[in-house]
């Protein structure tokens, strides 16, 4: 069997240490391309770029593998990689994206460019990843899933082993701190706190604080579908 | 009671027809506040400033309601409203999103940046919609689902009801078009055609083809909560 082919990427920028370390492990594993951006989109969510154009030039920073940057989103580099530089070649067999300087559970997949990259290669039909994993390309994933993982901030050896599980219910309590620039015009850093609502143990919160590894299959289908029968049965308008 | 108040905000910017539209019908209904964003943020799906300042003004360019015009994304916009406009006071009993150039349905709900603005409300926790509604003024909403809407580009007279829906299996299918800038150098456009896999009746593809007005419930919980047991009983790793 052919070695697979891994489509790898990004959204803290194609030279940061994170991508560095998954392109070194990736190799390993397989054939590696890279299409990446070309500098930080972090909390880009699922953006892509519409009415704007974009670039892409080859890159020679990993050794011995094929890579690119791209100005756009995560999920502009996946449908690039996809259906302009590997367009008349083989397609990618997954498509892994991170390594993420930071957790990516719970809400923060709705914001995170690097599981937006994960999900672009779900929705294209492609085993998508939101950071690794070799059980992928041996037993394969459900259709239209990406995979969010997550590891511990500890040594591997404190790591008791690997949950699949749910988003956890948490969010963040924004707080906006107000300053003036040097002409007295007010501007606008975000902060806030993180607030985990969650008190079971099957989310990925849980999972991280009490040293697992958390698996949350992710798909891109947003139909509240237990919603559907009761708007359908409190609408007088529905009849 | 009193009137409601309805947040309202968009992706195609403060100064757009659609917005001035959605305002007027609204100022019927309640109190309406406006953040929207200072110009296009199509396609910036759940984007977030995250490492960047935000600037938000105040806009007087709608007559008798307040409004601010901010220079992030819709979700920027949701989330400085609640926690800075709106801080010390009345939160909003509605988000409302729109109306947006073009249609909204199936897969677009993730890359949206008018979903975007309503899925934020419904992350807060207040009745959010893609475009309008008396009847959630009145019955509510589920907690943490907001609507999408859309409605067919027909005289009203054609239009034969409203249908509540699960979003559509479609997805674009991209091409990259490259030209040469004026210095030789290559830039891209994407484009692509919209694919309909869809062969069933009870999603919003299909009603915006017959001429109903599609409802979709989201929510913001991207687990892919069937897979979860596949995997525990797949992966050799978990036990």
């Amino acid at each position: 069997m052919a070695r697979p082919l891994i489509l790898v990427s990004n959204d803290d920028g194609i030279t940061s240490r994170g991508i560095l370390n998954l392109v070194n492990v990736m190799k390993e594993l397989g054939e590696v391309i890279v299409v990446a951006p070309d500098g930080p989109q972090s909390g880009m969510g699922h953006a892509i770029t519409v009415g704007d154009t974009l670039r892409l030039n080859e890159s020679f920073i990993f050794e011995g593998v094929r890579a690119f940057e791209c100005s756009g989103t995560p999920a502009d580099c996946i449908k690039m990689a996809r259906h302009f530089v590997l367009k008349d070649e083989r397609q990618p067999d997954v498509v892994v994206s991170g390594i993420n300087h930071g957790s990516n559970t719970s809400i923060s997949v709705l914001y995170s460019g690097t599981m937006s990259a994960a999900i672009e290669g779900a929705i294209e039909g492609v085993p998508a990843i939101g950071f690794s994993l070799e059980q992928v390309l041996k037993k394969g994933l459900p259709k239209g899933v990406a995979l969010n993982v997550n590891i511990p901030a500890k040594k591997n050896d404190n790591i008791k082993g690997i949950r699949v599980c749910r988003q956890a219910n948490a969010k963040w309590v924004e707080e906006f701190d107000q300053r003036f620039d040097p002409y007295g015009r007010p501007y606008f850093w975000m902060t806030g706190n993180f607030v985990n609502f969650d008190k079971a143990e099957d989310n990925d919160e849980w999972a991280i604080a009490n040293n697992y590894v958390s698996v949350v299959p992710c798909q891109f289908d947003l139909t509240a579908h237990q919603a559907i029968a009761q708007l359908n049965e409190d609408w007088d308008i529905l009849r």
